[in-house]
């Protein structure tokens, strides 16, 4: 193909992530390995766009890994040298070309604009771009 | 939460979708309702990051929606006026603040840094920003 432009729209952070952790070295690699307890903290002119989000449920959050480094095209999986380099696109590794995080998180109470949620993995002041509801199959929108 | 400040990193457009569908009105609401297949043109740059990827395998595919509007907070679900408006985060609406697009497809072949895949309901055109490997629990990884 073509050169392309890679020059898309700016991103417009709609919250950010409030969470006991504070760095790479203690975040668990998915949320479902031990993640704590975090807040998004979501800025009062969207809430109106968290109409119909409801405790109790999951939902899919998107971040922007602000902490991540965008010029790494391969890593080794899970950080484990003694395994072979794979594309950053065949991993879940936060390092990657546009460091957008993909978290499923469990929603357990909504105080206005505040969603407090269960294993996110995401470090304290992490950027939130959206939230999503599950991908499902047809049948079961 | 107090204000805060909006402004990201810039996105990359690290490759762009070749589809047979050529506007929204012709789109199917998800890549489960009857979408094409399309070709993932990766930018020959980012062909690396590809390495490890397989076909026959599925994946995550997280675009831009240049086409969507981003400065809408509710629709009504899947466009029936007659239902009562919901919240963008709780809808898969291109239409909100930071119009990511996740798509789950299938690889059907590779072809160095062009991916043939199933089910894609993106638009012809569309920026590709990630893709990656799917949301999966710690024991099947």
């Amino acid at each position: 193909m073509d050169a392309i432009d890679d020059q898309l729209g700016e991103l417009r952070a709609i919250g950010r992530v409030s969470s006991p952790l504070g760095d790479r070295a203690s975040a668990p690699k998915q949320g479902d390995e031990g993640a704590p307890e975090a807040t998004l903290e979501i800025a009062p002119e969207y809430e109106p766009a968290l109409h119909g989000v409801a405790a109790g449920e999951e939902l899919l959050v998107f971040t922007w890994l602000d902490r991540a480094e965008r010029d790494v095209l391969a890593v080794h999986p899970r950080g484990d040298s003694t395994r072979a380099e794979t594309g950053v696109f065949a991993t879940r590794s936060p390092d990657r070309p546009n460091p957008i995080g993909l978290h499923r998180v469990r929603v357990v109470a909504i105080d206005g604009p505040r969603l407090r949620v269960e294993d996110l993995e995401a470090l304290d002041g992490t950027p939130v771009l959206d939230l999503k509801p599950l991908l499902g199959k047809a049948d079961e929108r």
